[in-house]
Formats: C-alpha cells, sequence, structure tokens
C-alpha cells in the first residue's frame, strides 16, 4: 500500500520545466576571482539606493496602510496610471485600465502563458531567445520554434515560412515571443520596417505578439529607434506589451507590467489573483512615489550614461582582441552583446572549464538557441565589470581560443 | 482571413479560473458608511510600520546590493535559516534546505497546485474552504470535492468516504487541502486527535497533505493545540506546509514560505524560476531583519492580544444578538468566525442587498462551499471594525434577519 508518492504524483507540466542554463553559472559569476561576462543582473551602481530609501521613509509615513497592506490585484491605481502614461509616451494607446501590475517582467511573461498555452500548442522564439521567456513557456508544456535573426532583428521570411509549417502540420500557433530593443541575449535592435513586416505577418498568419522590452529605455543612441511594435496596433489586437522597472531602477522591487486589450488583460487578472493575490505594495509605492516626483527621466539618463560607457569599452576590447576572428553586436542599448565565432567547428560549451580556469567566464550561445545551433557563440554582458578587468577578461578568452 | 484571435486563443485552464466572491465586495469593505465583517484583511492597527521603515532604512543603507538586486528563487539564505527555525519550534523536522520563500503565501498554494495537478486531478478540499485555495486549483483546471466539517474540524469518516469515492470513479487523487488552525473561513481549530487521524488517512489512501498555517501564531488561548500536521511526519512524505508573515507584520510585503521534502521543493523552485524568477528582496531583507533581531516575538504578542480582544467583543455581541437563533465558532485564533442560521431556508447572499441598505456586509457562506452547500451561513471578521461598530452592525443584522 506504502511507497512514495513522488515522483508519480507531479503534474505533467511539472516535468517540463527546464532549469536556467544560467542560474547554473550563478556561483562562478559572484566569485570575485573570475572575470564575469556571464551575468544578465543589472549593475547595483545603477541602483538610485539614497532615492528609495528616501522615498520609502515617506511612503511608511504617510501610506504605511496602503504600503502594507494587500492591495488591488491589477496594481495600485496610481501607479497603473503613470504606467499608462509611460506606455503612451512610447506610442502605445492605451490608459491606466490596460495596465495589470506584475511581480516583475518575469511573472508578466508567466501570466500570459497561463492565459494563452494549452501543452503542445506552438510559440514562435527568436534565435536566440531570453530564457526566462522560454521557462515560462515549457511551463506550460509548450512547443517552441525558432525564428531566424539577423543584424536587423527577426527574418521576416523565416517568420512566414515557419509560422506556415506549424499550421501545416496542424498544431496551434498562438504566439510570437520577442525583445525587439537590445534583446537578450544578442543585443540587436529590430529594425523599424522589420516590426512593421512581423506586425503584418502576425495579422495574416494570426497569432499573437508578445513584446517584451525590459531593455528600451537603457538606448545610448539617440537614432536608434526603439518605438514597441504595440504602437503601430492602436487597438491592440495582435501585441501584448510587457515591461519593468528592474533594469532603470532596481529588480529587487520585482516591478514589472502587462499593457493589453481588456479581454486579455482580464484573464490576466484572474490568473494573478491565483498567482500571488497582488504584487509587492511597499514596491509599487516607492515605485509610484518615483514616477510621481518625476525622478524616472534623471535616472534613466544615469543609467543609459552608465552603460553606455561600459558598452564601449566592452567593444573596444572585442576590437583589440577578436576583429578578424569573430562578429559580435555593435550594440546600441541594453546589457549585452553577442559574439559569434567565425570558426564554426568550436562548441564555447566546451570551452568553460579551461574559461573558468584562466579567470573568466561567459555564457555559451547554445543556452539560447531552442534548435540547437549556436553552439559558437557566446553572450557577453558589460555590466558587471570594470573597463580593464573587461580587457583583461577579453584578452583571456581570445587567448584561450587560439 | 482577419477576425478577433481572443477568445479562441485562450488557454483551457484559463476558462477554469473563477474570480473571488470576495474581492467581489471590495468596494463595499472600505466604504466607511457600511461596518463591515466582509473583509479577510489584517487590521494596519497591527503593522509595525515603524519597526518596518527603521529596519528598511539600515537594510538600504547597509545592504542595498542584496536588498535591490534579483535574489536566489528559493530565497535570501538567511531569511531561509529563520523560517526553517520557526517551522521547528513549530515541530517539524527541517533546515533551510527544505524552505522556499515565495511571494505571499497565495504564491506557495500556486506553485503547489502547479507541480501536482493535471487536468481532472482531484483535490480534496475543506466545507468551507479558503478561496484563495480554490482559485490555485481551479487555476489547474482540477476538480475540487468537499470533505465535511464539525466543531472539530475535517470529518474523518467523510475524509475516508470521499477518497474512496474518488478512488472508485478513477479518478487521481492528489491531495487534501486544509487549514488546520483558526480556518479561513470557518475560525476552526482542528483537534489533535484529528490531525492525527487526517495524517494515517493520507498515509492509508496515499495523498498528499496541503497545511495552509497563516494564522496558527494568533492564537488567544494557551490551551489550544496548533502544532502542525506536518510536525507528525518527520520526512515531509505526506505533508507540504505553506506559512506567512502577511497576519504577524505585514500583507504588503508578500512573504509566505513552503516547507518540503526535497524532490517535491526542487520542482516547486523550478516552477518559481518561471513564475518570477525571485520574490521581492527588499521585502525578504526587511522580514529577515526583524527575525535576525527577535523583533518577531514581541510582534506577535502584540498581533495577538489586539485580535483577542476583537474576537472577544464580536463573540459577545453575537451572544447578545443571535443566541437561541444561530451558531458560531466560539474562535480561540485567527481572524474569523462563522456563523450558521438555524433557519436553513434562509440565503444569505439574498441578504446582502438589504445588509448593504442597512450599512452593513458579511461574506455568503455559499462561496466557500464547492458543493453548494453554506447558503444560510456567512463569514465575519473582527479583524476590521471597533467594538461599537461590532456591536452595532451585528445587532443591525439580527434586525435583518428576524
Amino acid at each position: 500500500m506504502s511507497g512514495p508518492l513522488i515522483p508519480e504524483f507531479f503534474s505533467a507540466d511539472s516535468s517540463s520545466f527546464r532549469p536556467s542554463a544560467i542560474r547554473a553559472f550563478a556561483h562562478l559569476i559572484n566569485d570575485p576571482r573570475i572575470i564575469s561576462f556571464a551575468g544578465g543582473l543589472p549593475s547595483p551602481a545603477t541602483f538610485p539606493a539614497g532615492m528609495i530609501a528616501e522615498v520609502a521613509a515617506d511612503v511608511l509615513r504617510e501610506r504605511k496602510e496602503v504600503a502594507l497592506q494587500y492591495g488591488p490585484t491589477a496594481g495600485l491605481p496610481r501607479l497603473r496610471g503613470a504606467i499608462s502614461s509611460i506606455a503612451s509616451a512610447r506610442g502605445i494607446r492605451c490608459t491606466a485600465e490596460s495596465v495589470l501590475i506584475s511581480t516583475g517582467s518575469q511573472q508578466a511573461l508567466h501570466l500570459v502563458a497561463t492565459v494563452l498555452l494549452d501543452p503542445g500548442d506552438v510559440v514562435l522564439v527568436e534565435l536566440p531567445a531570453y530564457v526566462g521567456g522560454l521557462s515560462a513557456f515549457y511551463g506550460r508544456s509548450a512547443q517552441l520554434v525558432g525564428v531566424r535573426q539577423d543584424e536587423d532583428g527577426i527574418d521576416p521570411a523565416d517568420l512566414r515560412s515557419k509560422a506556415a509549417q506549424v499550421r501545416r502540420e496542424g498544431k496551434r500557433l498562438k504566439a510570437l515571443y520577442t525583445i525587439p530593443n537590445f534583446q537578450n541575449p544578442s543585443g540587436r535592435l529590430l529594425s523599424a520596417a522589420r516590426r512593421a513586416e512581423v506586425l503584418a505577418i502576425a495579422w495574416e498568419e494570426r497569432f499573437l505578439i508578445i513584446e517584451d522590452d525590459p531593455y528600451g529605455e537603457l538606448r545610448f543612441d539617440e537614432s536608434a529607434v526603439t518605438r514597441p511594435i504595440a504602437a503601430d496596433d492602436p487597438e491592440l489586437e495582435h501585441v501584448i506589451y510587457l515591461g519593468s522597472f528592474s533594469k532603470v531602477l532596481a529588480p529587487g522591487l520585482r516591478c514589472g507590467f502587462v499593457v493589453a486589450a481588456a479581454p486579455i488583460l482580464q484573464r490576466v487578472q484572474l490568473a494573478k489573483e491565483a498567482a500571488d493575490l497582488c504584487s509587492g505594495m511597499l514596491d509599487q509605492c516607492i515605485v509610484d512615489e518615483i514616477c510621481e516626483r518625476d525622478l524616472l527621466r534623471d535616472q534613466i539618463a544615469r543609467v543609459r550614461s552608465f552603460y553606455e560607457e561600459r558598452a564601449a569599452a566592452l567593444l573596444t576590447a572585442l576590437e583589440t582582441s577578436f576583429a578578424g576572428r569573430a562578429k559580435w553586436t555593435d550594440v546600441r542599448g541594453g546589457l549585452f552583446t553577442f559574439l559569434t565565432l567565425d570558426d564554426e567547428s568550436i562548441d564555447t560549451r566546451a570551452l568553460v572549464p579551461r574559461a573558468v580556469e584562466a579567470g573568466v567566464i561567459f555564457v555559451p550561445g547554445s543556452a539560447f538557441f531552442v534548435d540547437g545551433s549556436g553552439a559558437n557563440a557566446m553572450r557577453l554582458t558589460f555590466a558587471k565589470e570594470p573597463d580593464d578587468r573587461m580587457r583583461e577578461g577579453i584578452a583571456r578568452l581570445a587567448r584561450l581560443i587560439s
């Protein structure tokens, strides 16, 4: 009669979860002896701790009955309004009622996946793609199909062909997941022309676009066009737009958001009620006060110039050590560049032990490709190390590969 | 070719979500003209706002790189240790590695539901049951089967019979969901003898117990036995234990936890990685410092005596106005009592409009019964109103019913 209940008691979805290949590196990322290009975290140097402390003190004095109590599932009403203003400034037609505040934008991904996906449903993802998105979709037992990118982002011809192929196979194509601005991990910016094409294909082929935009504000180059795809879908019939304060303020506050059409947002709200009732109210009150006091604009300017300098240092180091042996994204924003070795026979995953021995670490490209490609690539962040260590780390990497 | 994608794009699970019958009352709960017994919120008078403000200031000065950054999915290591000490003090054999910190205990419920439940799987729930638990299980398209309670909590004979019935019907029985201590909504305490019987039945009938314990510390009566069921399952083979700081500190901080055997906790952690990467780090640092400085003990004592007084006032008012016409739980802890009218022909849901007109509100019992019973009952919280308003509100209710 007896015997262990587990594993026979686990759900099918729970067997679809895949641990993040990046979190597996966590212990190395924080080892000060190792020069790390592997992290995905924003730099703590950008966190406005003093501003947050001051605002937190005010909130806990003046709004403590809101900041410490349960709140509405969709989020603090005034902050929903502030977010709708932010999204409107980016060109998206919306109101406070179009916004739901999530526990970081990872929760937004999870909630959207929950309301859209049945087991076996297909989500098209970029090659390479953000692993947090992949884990949200795998967690619904979805099937992920990769779409090629080039330097301008998603390849429309491949998108069209993959959509048609899914349809021919009789599978249900639900969505394309994309980070158009300074994508994690590729650092690429989807060009304006491509955005229009991607949206047109979504209409033709009948799928939704899950547009994730955590990095849009981290734009170093004024001429970079970061206008969301959602801005050209005024009724939000085909686009669900996600954003976050994690990169412009601090990820520890766990404040992300979804902007979507009413029928979608209603279901997302029910899913959130079941998922955590409401997001952290102290966190929301802090972010709300920062928006209300118009402190965000200067903060974003500081964060931009911080990462712009770091990116320039990494790109210079790459030019010095890798010119003629690899290609990499000439990043115009965000936290990452992506390097692809000319020698296609090299598997960067196999390099990791020797790299760690040499005191340097990166994330192997294959972690980001659902089709098993990308072995000769690596993701490099410029958020973690000072200039001299970046130069030294890239030089070590170059020696390792030659 | 065109036409709206939604609703045909929604997942099956997303059609199983049910909005909380209680959240529907939110606008009435906060109307100062209405005496409210309907809320489920802890009283802001119990929130230690000064203590939290002081600790928050220290954390944002001294540990800002932790408090504002992403953190480990399972939670801040030292706080996991503090929680394992709390659980150990309640008799549960565990270590920091047995603990995962969640975004409130609602997320703990959601994650456990995610890793255990496939569509159609059966969860046994109490009659009446906590609606947040129901929504987590409905969100997995589970089938919920009610188990009767009496004044000592779950009726073991009915539990055994329902488990056998589910088995006969060829369905997969995964778990019993229970709040043994001062249950929401009934206020009941599962007796020590019943706890042992429930655990024995779980072994015999092969199901897990999801033991939710948000109210155990809110014990007015020293002689009330609140020892968790998990304490008598030393290997945690049949019990998943959930707890929260929402009622002893503040729910706005969204800090709950799961204590479970390693194979379960590993999957819960993968599910959480997909769900929100990590819980709020400022919140976790604040709770951690409060534990570290041993401020929790006195805070709990204050909260207990606050609710003890409020409960006494409500029970006295009920005695005055409802003696001989209804039965209610002689509460020994928590936030609620539950009143059942002797007249079984009364549907309290139908009374709501007249009650609101008379300036008083409660939650109709039927909201909590998955089998459609409980129409002549109502949940009453003593957390919201001062003594005189409670007396007046109960008197109004009594007039309405006579």
